[in-house]
């Protein structure tokens, strides 16, 4: 993912890809992607995309464990039969062999790690330009934010001891809650993709580093720890077409997200059933809600801020600004 | 909430009070917080509060004309009878007399003005300095990001036409969803509050503001957009504990959240089941939800984050920093 020239870039490239060629597909994880930090700006993206995903397993482990009632040897069998069965994806691999790890008195260790999730800022880093570039990431924001109230260990103690919330546990079927789990998970990662890839347009739009996306999602193989049967059916999206404005609109990829739909609601309905926090799937699914809107309540928001502070809004069907006063004779809420 | 100095602030301070003491009940909407742009600070959470409580009112006022089916009379009725009754909320009362507002040929304003929430940035900002802060507001930051979203609106027509959802209806009893409505937007409302004092608190502490947080929720009343009834609870609870961590560990105020807790939930279940997008109510539970978990699967991504980057993690039974070698021999997953 070098920066810099395109004249540099092609003199060291031999050189990376003799590095990069140790991974046996034979397909390198390098390439120019543009000038001048565009390299930087990928790395910042794929960091996003990487706490996204970390956020996504970890929601789904925390919910066929605690409410599930799952064993850590199911869970890492279910999570490797997914990854060989569908998704390939690293992070699912890594994420079973943790869970079967046991410390030296055999506890599992996953349970004798403080849940403290620490970061080097890559994703903060990438969620304020997302925000600052108005492109809305927000299955990579809430993972941000998860990570930073895990954080708050002793306040988390205290409020565990007084709110209260329902009992954590899935009473159906636990086969059809690991069922609608794998959907969630499938359907909540292209939402998550179609943030980071509209950000990657719009971040090359504005800072001019013309990112072939298309290539971007080719990189992003082995050696990345994003990896995943995912990104070559994106690269193919952007090769058909490569100013696809966001990868739901590609007919591949949106139907895979839809088809889940079903399994995706009941996994976030269950989850909210018993208390367990899925805060990046839940973002994941009111973004494919809200994008699949042809009208969102956005009306009424611009009514109240031309109510309270005559900003003026737009019609459906006139050109211009308008404003209305909207206080009749009587009725100032001002003076109530 | 002015900045600047104490004794400057002395000195102007008549002359506010008395364009302020215009508000009936005599106390002013002014006071000094703090030096050197600590006003403008308080300001600007002020406004992501703001957006806040719009998304919040937006997406209940969504889901209830989507997805229960009412009128516009009807929610103008209800959102009044709240306010009366319950929040004393200015947004929720100028928000009935905006949908009762028709336009000149006698259809409601609100269906003809454009679903593109604009903003001026004060959110977006606010939204920054937090991630910046590393003080999770996630409710603003997924308001931020709907207003975002919102504008995308070419896109969004295309993609309502291709991606499916269920049947946007309500098949229980209406009554029943606006009950569930009414909590769900209180005890977000306070997850609200609660973030962005926590925000106030971590944004005093790092730019040295002092600021005294019950002044603020003592000062937020007439002539500010989001005046109402929770503002003076909130100044009772810093009143007895200014050094209060988190507003949802008072025990008014938690009580407060945690009783409507039911209905909140199936408030949300009910708008993921219809495909009604509430990304700001579904951030404030699963807020909720992750700050009195006792446990969270942080541990989880610490795991990952060391087995990936070596990045080292903590335990729970020992201090110091700890990495493993995750892979087993005949387990290399970079190889794969």
């Amino acid at each position: 993912m070098a920066g810099g020239t395109r004249a540099a870039w092609d003199r060291l490239a031999p050189v990376f890809r003799a590095i990069a060629a140790k991974a046996d597909d034979g397909e390198a994880c390098v390439g120019y992607v543009g000038p001048r930090g565009a390299g930087h700006y990928v790395k910042m993206v794929h960091n996003g995309l990487e706490y996204g995903e970390m956020q996504l397993i970890a929601a789904v482990y925390d919910v066929l464990r605690r409410g599930g009632g799952a064993t850590l040897e199911e869970l890492a069998q279910t999570f490797e039969a997914w990854s060989r069965e569908e998704s390939h994806s690293y992070l699912l691999d890594i994420t079973a062999t943790i869970l079967r790890h046991q410390d030296e008195q055999g506890r599992p260790l996953v349970d004798i790690i403080l849940d403290e999730a620490e970061q080097k800022g890559t994703g903060q880093w990438m969620s304020i330009e997302a925000l600052a570039l108005g492109a809305p990431t927000p299955t990579i924001t809430a993972a941000v934010e998860a990570r930073m109230l895990s954080t708050l260990t002793a306040q988390r103690r205290r409020a565990s001891r007084v709110l209260p919330g329902p009992p954590p546990r899935f009473s159906s079927d636990r086969m059809r809650l690991v069922e609608w789990a794998r959907q969630a998970l499938y359907a909540s990662t292209i939402a998550l993709y179609a943030q980071g890839f509209a950000l990657l347009a719009a971040g090359s739009e504005r800072h001019g580093y013309q990112i072939d996306r298309a290539a971007v999602a080719r990189i992003w193989r082995n050696g990345c720890i994003i990896r995943s049967a995912l990104l070559p059916v994106i690269a193919g999206a952007l090769q058909r077409d490569d100013a696809l404005g966001n990868l739901l609109l590609d007919d591949a990829l949106g139907a895979a997200a839809s088809c889940r739909h079903d399994g995706w609601r009941s996994f976030v309905k269950s989850a909210v059933a018993f208390g367990t926090p899925v805060p990046a799937i839940g973002a994941s699914l009111a973004y494919y809600d809200a994008f699949r809107s042809e009208r969102l309540p956005a009306s009424l928001i611009q009514a109240q801020r031309d109510f309270f502070g005559q900003h003026g809004y737009r019609r459906v069907d006139a050109e211009g600004v308008f404003h209305t006063e909207w206080r009749d004779a009587g009725d100032s809420p001002d003076r109530r």
